[in-house]
């Protein structure tokens, strides 16, 4: 795969490091440890990339970085460029220029080294200098000026989580939520059997029964904002092993109030940088209200689609938007597409669980190294569910409706009515009634009455499903 | 199993329900349901019966909601006795009148029926009547009033949920975290080389590494605190399907009120009962934040073994406590066994929390019916790591003493400390003068000095740990 | 929980081992060693003893490690002493002389010393000496002679796992798979509408659905069996840390060939035995085996559940056996409890899977210490699947009866018999026939008669369900 | 991101189906219901695209359904373009062409339509037809004849599954077998410490140490063997529900025959085409394997980095091959990074692991619907532990190097040596000498002498490291 874009590269060009020098396509601006990484870690391949909202993150941080280090004496003319360079990273026109994947070192030293070695070799270039020259430039000394790989990595992954999980999960799932009101706002009215055990039981109105998934969905976005403040508190300043050795005192504080300046979130710098680089406990706990999210997918969007199976031999309350020809050999049939695609980034999402908890508890002495797997899993399912909660809202829940005679018909078919009758007849008499309907293949009016436990009228006056969706006045 | 406690019974007395009559022990007050589950799952024996809390927390919701059903008419008579057996259950001295095991009906049906039996046989005989007889004291209609099992087993999950964490596992982490902070201090002074990615890197305290381990506790004890607001929500006045048919207008929002009064916790009805009976996102939650402490665990745990490894061939650079002989054939081997009994801790509740999430994905319609084994896991993960970090406190963290000889032997050979000479001779010499000392075994003050960077007197005045542990002034 | 027992104990005695001496309860067998594990393990209480299964697998072990070592020169007397107590052992009788919990040493050396402790007390009580006086059976000398905890415990562990798979697990799921088999061949005739994203689709028998379940079961049982050659290798041998130290050449193969014969299984020592101690790989791969059926008996349980549901409102296909009420507060309710309480099985065992495989990951140099947790999980996943497939085999799949008249009105009212079509008209034209009767609410063959496509005659000629069972011929 | 796909086309031409018409980019060969997907499920972006190998696989099968259809009257000359275009399919010319997500309909429907139309498209032009036309070949009628979504699916997961573990994963596992095995050679002469509970233990050789990974990746290459009984087995010719309706009898076994002689492995046609359908416990058998490997490496890998983790304060007895700088901060640091990487790929592996395992057990009735993001992980998971371990073997294992200085260094300090003294002195005796050199910081044969066991000559001749390799001759 790598071997492929060298070989079509029409030209190169000399860069180094510590190491040596290593040939670099001409028309990249990456140096030679992103080189180097680029063939040390044949590993999965361009799907297996580092996510562009981490790639942003970066660019935020070497902007924010920059600009802070002028406070410390960088200079001016250097940081702008880098922040001109970083901006272009921030903007994702630079995607390409970050090539290396998840399965590197587990620091995510060589992306950190790729941000330097881009956003020097740009700035570099905005500057008039030779790329590669690492003049005026330099990746070590002014891109990274004040920062190890051990800090900004972590910052970064704060950042981009954040970032992603404030302005794409969040307002997908208040999508999500929006609708889900809408329809049970819309169903209020509209008296269902319920089901527990999958059984008949008592009634209630299919609002309600979507007012359920309308807090689970609330409860998610609480859920994962509850996770933030940990979340908000950047590594940044604790260099190499924590304890901000060849950093200035304050660059931590001034870093994170620059990034929550470019970024409008409120992050802070983390009081404890020793956790913040040795553990990602609160990438941990994020993913873990994630895997709530996902949970609760699974139970909504199982429930949709039982409720909408059908067309004639299944539950066949509800009918879902028919968005494509469901078989390429059963005309006519249409499927609840949507819903499996949402139950199936439920399954990802609690896979992704194990993979961070495993790797999160797997940290030693001063730094975790499982830093780009862990981070890899956390956007890929923020990703997910985002996309996947704006799909099923705009696809399916949005066009959701009640087959009310369906609904209605299963209603008067169910002996569950009964229930209503324990106040006035005694648990054991109803039982009787229900055991008999059932066994007879008669309604529950017909059982109660040929028992001689109530006239038809009176059956009729007590018996009254809108009577049986809440509590009795005491 | 069964069989064998029956046999041993020496006479039986009969029960019967809806279905029929079955024999039941003379001496046990259970009556013809939990029999009916006894016989109809033998599935894993009296290792997974359901555990104490959940039975203690059933007893509080009988206790709250017979003094509540007075309110509602229930004859003050019945309730004293029910209050008085509740009472009784809540002691723990009944438990051996509980059998049932998580593997019965999912929606914990039978154990309901378990404890409303338990209690009315104990109230009945209290008021003098005979066992089995359901009265004056009958196990639906009066222990059971105004509820069902789908709304009280829910409700005895969260009770007992929040009261184990809040009573049991909040103060564990609370002495470790004590503990730990204890060692930071005591170690505040004791500078020791870092370590990333296992090897060898810039310095920092014993204190300033054990800080880390604090802040993971601490965290963890924010963590699981901030799930207990979704937790303290009870889904009590929910009845069969959550829209509260056979309760009473208010209810739900006294019973929990009165558990509040017992257990000295501010529960709160649950605002949506539907989501309250099918699903257990809460639960799901809360388990997230154990996972999470689990995976703090597992780092802490294994720093601490890898640091006490030895007593000549690993690192060596504390000493855990001796508890007991090691090795059967190894005289004078002392091995971390409190670490080890930690990580299984972790290990095992990482496990749970897949089942959790998989159980908490699995609800249909109006009843998530894996209720018995989410919150077995819940209550078993609460305890192992409650107990898990007091052993650990106790047997390992108050005893561990730093080995100063041996830190500081390491800490001086290290090549490390020539990080802080990047500032004086910039990057790319300083890191000629380690790989010289390192490949020729040599220290960095000579192979500065060789290569003629600085003299000896510079060196020492410039290469000196404790100017590495906190960044530079600005 | 332990000083309860300690407290109600009458009278102790002096145990000691190289660490001190301690006081042990009179009526126990056990030694200082176990005493001690007792008071610094006080995590998980007796829920979370070693399981009995392994317990027993040690007596094998030390009876056949007393019988080789006669040729190696144990004296004869306190080889025979050592056999006998074993045999008690292996019996179960001296079961509560085992009261130690998995979260201990991670090596399970202690639980290894109880057991030596266990039969050293019982053995010279046999020959009529002082308990506690380790003469003239001493723990370490005679019964663990040869042994070390590191190779003792793993052995243990698989003959554990071995015997439980062979003789409890395996025959319970051969149960259930005869049990649904006769399903199968009963249902064989009875034609019914699929079923394919929930939705509708061509039909098939109820038999040749079952035929599905047949096959999950008889491949699980062949998962399982694929597993056993290599958990079917022994560690004893490698002692301490897999040289053999300390035993004797030819120990190894004699010991694994006394297990064998003891057992009636054809183990074998271990080819690799610094493997054998420091991973268990072996048992990771065999709970995933286990995990497999847990997910077969999630998707089995789940359609016989929703087949099931109704009675008036599901799909009621099916009639499960009644073996319970079902509800406190619905009358004539009955719930797929069965199939409830092997769900929850299968959510223990997935969740078990990831507790073993983070287990089995985290062993270091030449032992693996996640023993105990590893043994207890597999243990518990066996007896689970065994119960639970037991117990659903003989109150719910032998029960279960075809409901033939909804099974044929459904298959009737289906809209999917078009499908036999498609080689008549073409796959457009059955498209809109089906089409056609979904929105009309008609039938297939009105519909497609009103369009013109066929005659009445030719429709019920050509649409015969029973013609839709298997392939064209050719 | 398909937005801007779609804008940067220059032209489209018009797609319809039975749902309708719309417009699809003229370079592509899909057709309307792959651009339909396109629109429906925006989920996750091109990264979560079904993977190459996946699509290689329904190339192979389109190819062979096309020869075994000529036999049943498909026109030689449509069969002939359908062979040619699904060979360029196979070479991977066309994955361009295949843009939909795993996050689709859960069958993999759109997926197999994607197929027959880039077929069916392509073979139109090979004819000479007018792509979008559907004539001469009919993306349903021809070069889907015989199938349905439901059999081509997971017959294309099974196909490409066992393709890739015999093509990829198990070269890689014996490229890393037998580099492990050659260091095992290597190594065979050089005695260490080594270390259980990560305590100094007895000795054995780095050779013997490295055995243990030898035959852990010989286990591992051996257990995911085994699962390719099942894996072989194919699901074409069950069609929509596994009845085979609207195929030909024979034509599975057909076309199980032509997969195998187009791919050179052994498919045979499922005994149970409705377990092949509505289940995927072969898969997540398969993956269990595959979960197994990952525990191994992260084992082996654990292990390796800790040897080789200093250069001056860490274990430091294996030298790992330096391929990178290692820190952006620290000069001469060089990282596990080829470890970490691997470790990195079992946690993603293991978490993979519990999403095939949660997306297995939730089918329902004749079809699982979670068929994509089953193979996906499933494929992931091959190419991740393939890439790693043949990344690992070159730039990590065939280059590590033994320190033999530093082995000998700790091999002499250890009091472990003292249990060889364990025969000669008795078990109680030799704890004293070990207990007091520790104590008293002296080497093992100053305590013995002192303590006078021994006098040194005495010591020097029984204390021998090359006789504690393995056991005693009897």
């Amino acid at each position: 795969m790598h071997a492929l874009r060298l070989q079509r590269a029409s030209s190169f060009r000399t860069e180094a490091d510590t190491f040596g020098e290593l040939q670099v396509p001409e028309d990249r601006y990456w140096g030679a440890q992103t080189q180097r990484s680029l063939q040390n870690f044949d590993i999965g391949g361009p799907t297996e990339r580092l996510p562009p909202p981490l790639i942003k993150a970066f660019g935020v941080l070497k902007k924010a970085a920059s600009i802070v280090n002028t406070t410390y004496g960088l200079d001016p003319k250097i940081a702008g460029a880098i922040q001109q360079a970083a901006d272009e990273v921030i903007s994702g026109k630079l995607i390409d220029h970050f090539p290396l994947v998840v399965f590197q070192t587990g620091s995510g030293t060589q992306s950190n080294m790729n941000v330097n070695e881009v956003v020097s070799n740009r700035a570099i270039e905005i500057l008039g200098g030779t790329i590669g020259s690492k003049k005026p430039v330099h990746p070590n000394d002014h891109v990274n000026m004040s920062q190890s790989s051990n800090d900004t990595f972590p910052t970064a992954m704060h950042v981009a989580a954040v970032t992603e999980i404030v302005g794409t999960l969040i307002p997908a799932l208040e999508e999500l939520r929006d609708a889900l009101d809408a329809k049970a706002k819309t169903f209020e009215n509209i008296i269902k059997i319920g089901r527990t055990h999958l059984q008949d039981a008592t009634p209630l109105t299919l609002g309600q029964e979507f007012s359920g998934y309308v807090m689970q969905v609330s409860n998610g976005i609480a859920r994962v904002k509850d996770t933030l403040p940990r979340l908000k508190l950047l590594a940044q300043g604790g260099t190499a092993v924590g304890t901000g050795l060849n950093t200035k005192r304050g660059f931590d504080v001034k870093v994170a109030a620059e990034i929550s300046k470019l970024t409008g979130i409120d992050f802070q710098t983390a009081p404890n940088k020793f956790e913040a680089l040795a553990a990602h406990d609160a990438l941990v706990e994020a993913h873990g209200a994630l895997n709530v999210i996902a949970v609760s997918f699974m139970k909504i969007a199982n429930d949709i689609r039982f409720l909408g199976s059908g067309p004639r031999c299944g539950l066949g309350e509800l009918s879902l938007p028919e968005n494509e020809p469901g078989s390429s050999i059963m005309p006519g049939k249409v499927n609840p597409t949507q819903c499996e695609a949402l139950t199936m980034v439920a399954a990802q999402v609690m896979g992704n669980n194990t993979a961070v908890s495993v790797a999160g508890a797997n940290g030693h002495f001063e730094l975790n190294v499982f830093k780009p797997v862990i981070i890899k899993n956390v956007l890929q399912s923020i990703r997910l569910l985002a996309d996947g909660a704006r799909s099923f809202t705009k696809n399916c829940v949005v066009g959701i409706e009640a087959n009310e005679k369906r609904i209605g018909q299963l209603l008067n078919e169910s002996l569950m009515l009964a229930t209503i009758l324990n106040s006035h007849l005694g648990y054991d008499n109803v039982a009787k009634c229900a055991k008999k309907a059932h066994k007879e293949g008669k309604t529950l009016k017909e059982a109660t009455v040929e028992l001689g436990f109530l006239t038809p009228d009176e059956f009729d006056q007590k018996v009254r499903p809108e009577l049986m969706l809440k509590p009795d006045e005491p």
